[in-house]
């Protein structure tokens, strides 16, 4: 028999057959009535999914892309930035911001472990001419969310701009951003909204804009003000990727069909199932379970396994793609991504899995010990 | 019965039924070693289609972020560079060197008209400093293919490096980049490579990759140096649009299964039948005949009829969808697209709405005279 191949990496993440179907229509044209009936009912659907009464702007582009428009929309050169690192992600929008010459603050947070809002509130008092706070939502590379909430007070106290990296909670955990006062909010395609990678969601808040407008770095394809004059006739600046517009749709329905709170509630259960499985195993979390990801559990190698050698049993022998770790954390971690269209024997199939693989490399573990923890979890339903 | 839509515009164009197969596939991980066994044979087949020997890089985005990616990896600010500015994607090419900071010395030509290589020598004469020629391939606006092999030839005479924005020609128009001297060589999915928007494919020379590892502007996402790192790899620098990936092999397979100079003859045959045809029909070309585009044919509208209005009944009633004229142009002209996955019954399609809609529209031309004109030349065959 031919592999079966199970994704359970954060992104991209496995796609519901309605999102399959809508990738194999005949393309039409971009600059057609249709295309932007379908572009002005996307609008409505993103911002319900993304908690926003900002314009949401699509880009055809990775997550990076968006970040990179976040940045080159917002950051002059010269302008202090406030980047919180604490992985891999928060890096990468700690580089854009020098690659586009902003001066960049820079807070570094252990790995695995969530950002400190007093020490963010330091920095904000130690410069007060900061301008924008470059945060990530939920750190892939660790599995933890952060305090967007907590971080939107500080920036409005101290008249900082926020700017969230949202590529992989946002659709997955619950981030009211108009609510808690996110300005710039970046998300993307392929992780919790269950379609390939391809495309780029950004909004701006009405302080953020009004600095896009005038912001002086170069930017074309990234342009904001371009995109939102297009966005004006429900058009795009440049030629969209049309089957991936398709696909969107067609994800969204899932969601809001479900309903955003129960979408929500789900991951927090896959999340602690997952959790509770992997300690009834003997393993241990990354970071600490009140700050632990929704969407994405990071667990370490039990000592003297590389977490890639059981990474590599999974994959060959049993089809299952787990992450590594990134960085520092390479071969320290693993990570098993329960995000998008994801349901409870998902959870049974990626923990059956480890048990198999963690007792055929050696490290002993009772068989179903983890699989009966998670299926308490289910029996006892969402908190 | 539901709308018949037949796509006549110059991208996106129509998808054969293997590309759309292929793009309802499930995901797989982007970081796996079957993905990477992907992106290395994509590589060969985009290099004998793109007629090149150097590395050809994906992007995910349209075409206009592969064109800035040309842009912003090889002009530095201050950089003087000659943009060829004969229609609509000329100007886009020239503007985005002006975002790059670039000191653009401007050669305009008629809409409508091709290069003319003694004004371009006499500007590099003029201008000893010139760094880049910003060149246009196949110009979508006006139908005018310009004459790319004699730019190498005086690009390598005055030493400027070459770049060609060969988006909408490249796969449908002989193109032999390497053998005629072009530096930089972008294209992009949606056009004759039969796939849906959203990847970017560009190819640098030896000469180009000095330049951009050593240029200055800012670059992230678009940044050529590191997309060439992670394709050492066979590995993408950021997520790539996986399932634009997977319908783009199944593309290139039919290309190179029909045999690029087949594919190309047929491309020449397509548009002479269809001038032709609108010959028959006693409308008039817009540009000379030697220089018009073998995949979209432009076309005046009569004297006194909108072309707005007509494509309107023919989208309206026919569902057959060409495209208009841009900025100069729109309102004068029609272009009927005959890119890709095109063959000679869809020109018979497209000649037969054209004669129903010019009577309806109250300019009376005779029934089947434009398609008779289309059959004579499918007749005599290629050239």
């Amino acid at each position: 028999m031919s592999r079966k191949l199970r994704l359970m990496i954060p992104g991209p993440t496995p796609l519901p057959p309605q999102v399959s179907e809508a990738l194999a229509r005949p393309m039409v044209g971009h600059r057609s009535k249709g295309f932007a009936e379908l572009t002005a009912r996307l609008h409505g659907k993103l911002q319900q999914v993304m908690q926003t009464n900002n314009e949401v702007i699509i880009l055809t582009s990775s997550g990076t892309g968006g970040l990179e428009a976040a940045v080159a929309n917002t950051v002059n050169p010269g302008d202090k930035v406030l980047a919180l690192v604490a992985g891999k992600f928060g890096e990468r929008f700690r580089d854009l911001a020098r690659v586009y010459g902003a001066e960049v603050v820079e807070l570094h947070f252990p790995w695995g472990r969530p950002v400190d809002l007093d020490a963010v509130e330091s920095e904000l008092r130690r410069h007060p001419d900061l301008k924008v706070i470059l945060a990530t939502h939920n750190e892939t590379s660790t599995g933890v969310v952060h305090d967007i909430r907590g971080l939107g007070a500080l920036a409005a106290k101290h008249g900082a701009l926020l700017a969230v990296d949202a590529v992989s909670g946002l659709g997955g955990i619950d981030l009211p951003a108009d609510a808690w006062g996110v300005d710039i909010l970046v998300t993307a395609s392929q992780k919790a909204l269950m379609t390939p990678p391809g495309l780029a969601m950004i909004s701006l808040s009405e302080k953020a804009w009004a600095q896009a407008n005038k912001c002086r770095a170069p930017r074309y394809y990234f342009s904001l003000p371009a995109a939102k004059k297009a966005l004006a006739k429900w058009n795009t600046a440049y030629t969209p990727a049309v089957s991936l517009f398709f696909g969107l749709e067609a994800a969204l329905d899932l969601m809001l069909e479900e309903g955003l709170a129960k979408v929500f509630a789900r991951h927090r259960l896959l999340a602690r199932a997952t959790r509770e499985g992997i300690k009834a195993l003997g393993l241990e979390l990354l970071p600490p379970e009140d700050v632990a990801s929704p969407v994405v559990t990071a667990v370490k190698s039990p000592a003297g396994i590389p977490a890639e050698s059981l990474r590599k049993i999974l994959a060959d022998k049993y089809g299952v793609l787990f992450a590594g770790g990134q960085a520092e954390l390479k071969g320290k971690i693993f990570r098993i991504a329960h995000m998008g269209y994801v349901d409870q024997l998902d959870v049974i199939t990626a923990l059956g899995a480890l048990e198999l693989a963690l007792n055929e490399i050696g490290h002993r573990v009772d068989f179903g010990g983890g699989v009966a923890a998670a299926q308490r979890v289910f029996q006892g339903g969402a908190e």
